[in-house]
């Protein structure tokens, strides 16, 4: 098999060396160039300063056979990246017509004089292909390999801009490059409401080397993806393992447990809010110690009104009562925090809204208020629907925020079992995530 | 005035470089190092490949005064981090006798025999000052600078285990190293409700060079940090120096507009609270296109229950008429998205709930709904309390999520300045964020 063509990005920026923003065009770049079957060997991010751009960029030359530069092309002298490269490769900077007029154009149409200098912006390589920008003023541009230096692709820094740039780079340019490279297929399983480790046990002979598909688990609160990396020659081929290593990991977890696959994957909400619509389903929420959260995140997606009929925030006990009629009774004798009274707001919920089914969450988020019995972490959840009702406890590991993120999860996975008639703990539950 | 040490920060680890996370480590050490007033010169990210680790510290190595290196001390045939160190520094790898027993501790306490390859953790490189590891398996350690070799300062990955290993390095052995490097002060100043445009405006003078204090500003969805930088010899005068700017600013922007400021700033929804608790009042939240993120960013600070008394998700016409009483006809006539839907809404709240304020939302957050008169964007806000109550319009850019962020922290923001008894649009309010 060929070996992946060796990447290497440089992100241009004092503000990323100043710690203020995370290097996420590094990030998103490297997504990118792994799925399409190369291998990024390194990052580099450098302030605006010319012999240090310079410097970076001779030591990623020496041994990239693409190197990526983002930002460092606006018109201002701390933009230095058009006169690195140009210098590096030895080409002078020639304007280009069209660019300048598409920047001309962009002034013009906004009602602004362009500031003369604002014409470099226009100066590039000479023999470079110019990838124009509609979505923001700086030009990208593709330098083909030369003598010792690699392909070069210098890109603006706001991703909406480089993206489509980039898009059109690898249809007509770098594809053509590169043509031997190893096919790749990154699939992805998507999994709630399962412990970490449960899962490495229950796939631990799929991890061993010697497998021709890689598998590796990435969990954040609640959230588990099951990433199944194939790399080879053959697309054929490559479907072949990808959905042979599939199948096994399915046998081991349970055919429904994923609730979302494959490149496009949807986000759970996503997929609990389709489940519902298909089925007609409409659905209430009573939140204690979510404070809101499954609520906020069913209407992150658009058109979730038609299903989320109702959510009240009851965070005091009064609102309990008053507002789901929970009986304070109830709440004196098991605790807002107990099966007892997660019953009765999911019940509340449900008769006051007219919901086919209602979800409620109440717990101990910290960090105090915790005791032996129910510590930090503990959280009731209860469904409500036509069927009647059930309860499930959980300890969530963590900080406040841990423990509200994993409870939010928990709370639409619970439903989305429920209307799928899944068993809400089989097959991996451990009593504590 | 003496120049900043250049320090250079390498990451390790193949899950930065096929995209899976951005390096925050990176960030972190670089935000720290900046305003301990040292200049981070560059970042690098580099896989678990000894020559390409090797040729990124050599490189690093060539121009810092203090390399600081994350990851790659795990116990696998991976982790090259020490290797490679002890190898540039032409030094020897010795096993440390305490880490090493610290290492054997961890796996007794938890029950597991420790797997015999794992102590080549405790192995350090001759004379480096070991930083013990209390949080995790692998110790970090410090090089003090040798013939023409840095200052280098290797970590373990996780954060947990880094901070205060970091905190422990500064203290004794890099404050030292570098005594006479420059003073930093780094204070912000943080607002809400204002557009960028034109707070840049007002500013707009003392962002010229020659001030002797640096003004940045870093606008992200409605919150905006305005950043003040000095540097120099002598704390006074930075103290001085910050004072004076952050007073002329004030007085540009108004001395109340500011919801928190300086080192331990508190976000917007806990200075909200605070003023709450401070006068102690209760809140009630009515939300419609928010769905919930009001009252959950509230019920992100622990202790807001005495506050947040009640909150209610209408997403739907329906609820908003039969939870909060709103008139059908009403909604009817001026539209979900209107000054009198947002005034019902309000007034519902707060007489359902018993609250002194409550706050309605409602709007258009898109991608569809929009109408020439009423744009995606048009959100409808209300305070309600005793009195009586204030609607505002506003139009946010961007899309759903954009649109819900804004609306958020507006909502939060219009209690704080209703309760402080602020004017509610001055000093900056363009019509549209």
């Amino acid at each position: 098999m060929a070996r992946p063509p060796r990447v290497r990005i440089i992100s241009t920026g004092s503000e990323i060396l100043q710690g203020l923003y995370p290097d996420t065009n590094a990030q998103n770049l490297s997504r990118l160039f792994f799925e399409q079957g190369f291998e990024v060997v390194g990052h580099s991010a450098v302030g605006d300063h010319r012999p240090r751009t310079r410097a970076t960029l001779e030591n990623a030359l020496s041994d990239a056979e693409l190197v990526v530069m983002t930002g460092g092309l606006g018109p201002t002298e701390d933009d230095v990246n058009r006169f690195v490269i140009a210098e590096l490769y030895g080409l002078a900077l020639v304007r280009d017509a069209r660019a300048e007029e598409m920047l001309r154009e962009r002034f013009r149409y906004r009602g602004i004089t362009m500031p003369e200098r604002n014409v470099v912006q226009a100066d590039l390589p000479a023999g470079c292909r110019t990838l124009y920008n509609h979505w923001g003023t700086a030009p990208g541009f593709f330098l083909p390999p030369v003598q010792a230096r690699p392909a070069l692709l210098a890109l603006p820094g706001p991703p909406k801009e480089w993206r489509p740039m980039i898009e059109r780079a690898f249809e007509e340019e770098i594809s053509d490059l590169f043509p031997g490279r190893p096919r790749r297929r990154v699939y992805s399983l998507h999994v709630s409401m399962t412990a970490e480790s449960t899962l490495n046990e229950a796939l631990s002979d799929l991890f061993r080397e010697g497998q021709d598909t890689e598998l590796a688990l990435l969990a954040n609160r609640g959230h588990i993806r099951i990433r199944l990396i194939a790399t080879g020659e053959d697309d054929a081929d490559l479907d072949r393992r990808i959905s042979a290593m599939r199948a096994k990991v399915l046998d081991r977890i349970g055919e429904k447990l994923p609730y979302s696959e494959g490149q496009d994957a949807t986000t759970l909400e996503e997929a609990l809010l389709a489940a519902m619509q298909q089925r007609g389903l409409t659905l209430a929420t009573a939140e204690s110690c979510t404070g809101g959260w499954v609520a906020k995140a069913l209407t992150d997606i658009a058109g979730s009104s038609a299903t989320l009929v109702a959510g009240w925030v009851t965070y005091s006990n009064e609102a309990k009562a008053r507002e789901l009629g929970v009986d304070p009774g109830v709440i004196e004798e098991h605790g807002a925090v107990s099966e007892e009274t997660a019953r009765a707001m999911a019940e509340g919920a449900r008769r006051k809204s007219g919901a086919d089914i209602a979800i409620s969450v109440t717990g101990i988020a910290g960090p105090s208020g915790g005791s032996e019995e129910k510590p930090v972490g503990t959280v009731w959840f209860a469904l409500s629907d036509a069927r009647g009702s059930e309860a499930r406890r959980r300890v969530f590991p963590g900080d406040r925020d841990a423990v509200r993120e994993f409870s939010m999860r928990q709370a639409l996975e619970l439903v989305r079992r429920r209307i799928l008639s899944l068993d809400l703990d089989a097959p991996l539950h451990p009593s504590s995530l």
